[in-house]
């Protein structure tokens, strides 16, 4: 795998130029629960990084490890920090990464709320260089297998968190940070009011769990990551040999 | 050693008030010359973030690893983020750690460029929460041994790069990173205007290396930052016994 | 139904605490195929506000009528304002309602674009004024009753445009505006990379009309809009008697 | 009259391009007094646009109905934003209404306290696009014909505020929106000092009326409007024809 | 006269005390035609000003000799700084004085284009310190008089430039900065669209002078400027007397 | 010497063109001790100025006399304005200096907390103008000269204020706003920590004087700012011949 850190600036251009993709595996430091690490999201965004690096021939970047984490802000141990400062951030690794020579930059994201971010990001940098490629990527085209490996219900329409699936995830690709023998079962009941006013989500859940993490398990996990992984590399390489159509 | 983003959110509220101190290892990507890594001053900030959060007892958050790097932007993979970006992040990422219970608030730098940012988000820090304690640490108190190691005269006054002096570090710290084989002598003559008009470094050398990296040693390193290591360990105890004069 | 801007000085104080309620319709000037108007996403905001101010006894502001609409700027007729500008905007006015007196400011949207700016100027409002109560209703609760009434699939998972379902509600809510001779069947393939890179929808469509327009009816509209009513309805009213929970 | 957001998609780019002038009306929300409504510079925004579109074939957009209301923002239902807010929102509107193929934006305002802010945006955009023609008209050249017209002296050297003269404009261009049977006589004694520094209105006037709205006509609303009118429209022709001068 | 730059630390808190009054003279550099020096705006606003502080013994604070000059920026020798660093200089400037200890900050202002930039500085300073009385004079009051003393009509409403009014009130407060033998006639006809549309003076003017300047005189001058003072002196007087209403 | 706001606005054109050069003087208004002047740092950057404009032919602008005083706002007397507000300052004066003709935009700098400040204003000029050459010259190149002279240590290794040094600068450039009978030793110790995290001085100093200010002579400011303007001059001149690399 391509670690860019560990390149040497002599031989890295080269290199930039036969590869063209650099990957930015991006998560968050959140409260995950009793069963979960805190970094739970950056160790997802980095495995899931190193997968698809190895696939595609793309350059792994440092993981940016803090993300906006405006609803568990005030749970133990999360770290926030604002859509400004990120957006600010990702745009200038966007810049600097097409004036290395890049093609593409995929951010390849661990947590749910840099989302708005992350797309914000890729217009701005749109916006300025439409010929470069960027990519945000949580996941994508997962829903159908999930809605199959689960046994129980998501607790939300569209969120997730550690719960069955969260923590399948992380058994499978990040199982030494998992301690499953904490691991518990607590579906909340979100008010649907969560979906349209700002909710910490305090307001509805003590643990940060999401649903029932004892029933998590690595095939489950490798299942739908499997999909991800799949769309990610099907995504980036579509993308490749498209031209840009600008 | 403490590592925070290892921690369940379930454990660490207790152990966040009996540690009281958070140390944010920062650093870069940025050219080093042939024979060290991009992520030289990453690997730097991070290895002395572990040494001093194992002696004080303190946390390690996950490391920051762009840093601003203007002067070297146009070598070969070199990634750049501006101090406003910067400044943002690291302001959010202070708020962040008082709320949740954090006293002391470190950042271990291991790249110059990163010095203007992290004095200002102190300083903005300072204005809004006074009795927040905000240190930022660039190898403290090391002037007088490492005149007293080195073998070749510095390049310049005030900054090194790639060096005797920072390939020594290296060989200390991270040694599985530097290939000496490859190590250069390049002394480049800094015009002195350098100081004084904006001069990316590609006006006085290719290399990126401002000295003779073939001199550095592993005992050099060793000798210079077990100064850093004790002066950082003192001001980090003295701050938390002294009360914050605000 | 009480317009606030038809109101005067001197008696609108003692209406504001009676009412509590500020509803602000929120659309945009946006292409609607050959059928809809351009304002389309301005009259259902204004439309539904009017509904729900009726029954609960909400104040309506005046519309305001320009959002964001990066996706389909390059579209004739459409006019783009940015997410800062908004949130800058939204922020701003909902400040003055607090000082005024009210307990409740719900933006009433008409367009997806402007969901981000919306939740974070909410969420920026809940950093400044907690006690303040800010909803952000885009047809909320009708992913049900929109899968029984429609004919054609979607074309995309998460957004539609005047396609049935949008120009059903313009013939319940707006018909006037509505030219139903010129409503054309286009269900364009969109790629799934849409979802995860910027992509103004010039690349997929041609007319902005994702589905089969000629399917809208009246009846359908009112399906989905009651649903849409009733759950808006139940929302503002739960928040009223509910104390805020911080 | 030509409502751009009434058109659609497919026929409004031919018709940009014949009409080639977007008329923007912006007002405020804004205690007027006992007798007026808090829309009145909404209303006679909106009504003088359109008697100048009619007669200059320029489009209307929707009425921007939140202005700067600094001065009056703590009376009973005024809404201010802010100039910095406004600025963004007029120059984000500016460079849409140019790429949509408009030669030129007039903003008709009915709010003194925009100026400053419609000024700016109109710099900004004649920076970043000089061939692009922007006006900002607050009834132009009224000055002698007001003097003929008002019975009472002004309160104020530069403004005037639900008083005779503004209430004449309501009931000529707003009739219904008028209750003259509250309008009232309160000329307050304006002190030198708040042309020098920040004086909200609270200070020196309970009613937010300047002056004897008694005597306000239709009539005299008349008179000066036409004038104002007559201006506007030799502003905007002489402007269409004149090349611009960069 | 007070100069509070050559005061020092020891001495200067008890002054201040006693004092309470600081005044900012701020003027431009910025084109003043053939016989008047680019630092005109300064030079009058630093005469003023020393006046001032003499009678009412305020201190005098160095002068800003920077200001917005966007309608002149074009012509030779114009220095021009945007609203928004003006205002965040005049800011910060506010509110070091009252951290300082004093109770009035009056900004005497030289030049026109800089009248925005001190009123929303004065209204910023106002929302977060109310108590702290901020005042910006351009001449106040000097309209009767002036219309008494000129011989030549103005070449625009509000505005005068290196004209008889201006070269008059140099030859007043600052004679060895002018050379009369170069003054000229110069009367451009300033079209009615420069009032409601970005007009760089070069549209109308080559010599940057309104007027005939040859008329000036110092007995106009010193007229004109003993009334401007005298109201100056009279609005400083009553606000330090008067309880500040909020 | 040639004054810039001294010129008039049809003279100057050609003069720029000749001189190609422009010197800003920038201080700061702060605490120098009893013996001192607050306006200190303003007097010894203007009178720098002025003697380097008379050797280079460079043309003097009016000293912005208002500086980044971080360390030292709490002291009687200071103004302390922000980095931010200084840096939009500064590039919008390079800006126009640029337009106006010039080809170097030296700023001589009296204050060292504005070094940061000048560095990142040159940076952003540079990357909007890269052909403009851009100066900040702080007593370049005195450190030898310096320790020569001095008879009494520093209390610190990178700044010095009032003391020995200081007083001697302006015993020779100012000595009319010294008062030599109110000089005081106070050598203070200076924590370590004061290097890094934030430590407003008053935490070591009530004086604000770093040294022994009764040692100062204007002989000893004569050899060390003689040598700052020989290195002044050679790096103006030398830029002005040597062709931008860029």
């Amino acid at each position: 795998m391509l670690i860019f850190q560990n390149e040497n600036s002599y031989d890295v251009k080269g290199k930039i130029e036969k590869s063209g993709v650099a990957i930015l595996p991006i998560g968050a430091v959140e409260a995950h629960g009793p069963h979960l690490p805190l970094g739970t999201d950056n160790y997802l965004a980095e495995r899931l990084a190193a997968k698809v690096a190895e696939k595609t021939g793309a350059f792994v970047l440092p993981t940016l490890p803090y993300g906006q984490v405006w609803s568990l802000k005030n749970f133990p141990g999360s770290i926030n920090v604002s859509n400004e400062s990120l957006i600010g951030l990702l745009v200038d690794i966007g810049i600097s990464l097409h004036q290395q020579g890049f093609s593409m930059f995929v951010m390849i994201n661990g947590h749910l709320g840099n989302a708005v971010a992350l797309k914000e990001a890729a217009r701005k940098l749109y916006s300025d260089i439409p010929e470069f490629k960027v990519l945000y990527l949580f996941y994508p085209g997962v829903k159908q297998i999930t809605d199959e490996v689960r046994e129980t219900q998501s607790a939300h329409a569209s969120y997730f968190h550690a719960c069955e699936i969260e923590t399948s995830y992380m058994l499978y690709l990040a199982e030494e940070f998992v301690d499953m023998s904490k691991a518990i079962t607590d579906i909340p009941v979100i008010p649907s009011s969560a979906d349209v006013t700002p909710t910490p989500w305090e307001e509805f859940t003590r643990s940060a769990v999401l649903g029932d993490a004892k029933l998590a398990t690595k095939e489950k996990g490798e299942k739908i990551i499997s999909v991800a992984l799949e769309n990610m590399m099907a995504l980036i390489n579509n993308m490749r040999t498209a031209p840009k159509q600008n």
